[in-house]
């Protein structure tokens, strides 16, 4: 099933993220794998508590954990020099992590009963959560609250998903729509240098 | 209903706390929305999330979303000079809604079948927790662990309501005295200047 | 029960870091009390939400905040001179908490279904997560992340505990052996200096 692959992409490549920041604030492994964990199934986490949906999801299936500790790995060993990478491998990739999670926190939260609006919060939670919670262990005021456009690229994607579903468009078309548009802002921003997301220098 | 009333005005002005730090950390408009919703409603949620209150609060009833977006468009629109409001105009608000807050979390954890010490903490985190979150997200020390009065009127405004019932009073009768409670203290504390909660400088 | 004794040990140990972390950053007594408590209960309820064990332990049985209240007097009142106590005294007995509450993780997720690595995750969380917690609070960066014997003696111990119990050993057998691994290595750590969790300077 694609989106649960690409579920499994996302979750790796927000593992990354949090590997990266572990690493420049000089972590040890446990922190590496902690801080991995937190920003790739983080937001989701709170989605769950929130609606009820417990025990959750990584809890439930642990493929999510495998996903992060082989990434985890991979990472430690691999990518001793990141800036090797094309500088926009990094946040392509995770744009589309992005817009798979927003879509998946969507579906499970009027799947769960909520509103088109509590819906749309939710894909939003579950898209940013995670990076939320990763920049508040790490002491750095969050990097959603100031890029404008990597939220705003979610809160467009969930409102397309929840309106194309209202519209009666079939559940699969209504996901799809609403994953192409929160990876086409993302991608529009990472090409015209409006943010770059995860690999932005701090203050 | 009264209660009803004043716990969306709650929500708008513990909303405003979150405009206000937002806008003095010059956050984008999304930032400002979440910083703002973390405030109003993130004591509940936490509340909520402990108790098994499932979906939580704000997912059932959406006019605690709709309270705090528009708070947020009348304030970004309107506040542009928050000098030019009388000093005490936002304190007395705040002392309102935390009254409130701490009121509404009081019955339900006893509705939940907490105990009474359960529930005054109960309260407490309603009252509380946002702004803790708030801070945490902002990369402040909570402001509440350290302006004693704050929580002080919340512990004793919660024990007050719940010896009432204790002591067999009418449920309104406990809860408006637990309210009134809180509220007086918080007032007195504003008045001699013991502290300016939402508006202190910060270290 | 002994568990239960360690258990509400565990729970004034752990109150006790936050007091002094509370302390060094000149909280007031309500600070104080909660710094007290998210160290002490907050690793238990964020493992008791994401399981769906609601609600959390503390609500229902409430000798885990009677401990908390009860060490945050004793502290204030005695402990005015912490350095007078044998700089090894803290760091043992945390140990002890630590090893414990890591088995008490383990126990219940195991209780509601969860397979052994998220069992060994959950000991984890319960045992570090109040840490992570209070260090937040503290705009620490958690000492967790950088001291690597802290987590990896509870990974390791919950890992002998779900791999005793895989090979069919006794339940307290199994429980024993964890506590055992935990707080061997965590005693090893602090006898040849490998790290000072608890009262460790911060940069």
């Amino acid at each position: 099933m694609l989106i649960y692959f690409l579920d499994m992409f996302g979750t790796a490549v927000f593992a990354i993220s949090g590997v990266l920041l572990a690493g420049r604030l000089r972590m040890d492994p446990f922190g590496i794998v902690v801080l991995a964990s937190v920003t790739a199934i983080g937001g989701g986490t709170i989605r769950d508590m929130a609606l009820g949906a417990t025990p959750v999801f990584w809890i439930t299936d642990t493929n999510y954990l495998w996903a992060i500790f082989i990434t985890c790995l991979v990472a430690i060993v691999a990518i001793r020099k990141p800036r090797q990478m094309p500088w926009y491998f990094l946040p392509v990739a995770d744009a589309i992590g992005l817009a798979v999670f927003v879509a998946i926190g969507v579906e499970k939260a009027l799947r769960f009963g909520a509103t088109p609006m509590v819906a749309v919060i939710m894909g939003v939670m579950t898209g940013c959560g995670g990076g939320v919670i990763r920049d508040v262990l790490a002491r750095e005021i969050p990097m959603v609250l100031r890029t404008e456009v990597y939220a705003t690229a979610c809160i467009l994607g969930g409102i397309v998903h929840t309106t194309a579903l209202q519209l009666n468009a079939d559940v699969n078309v209504a996901t799809l729509a609403g994953i192409a548009t929160t990876l086409t802002i993302r991608l529009a921003a990472i090409r015209w240098h409006l943010s770059l997301p995860t690999l932005a220098p701090r203050n």
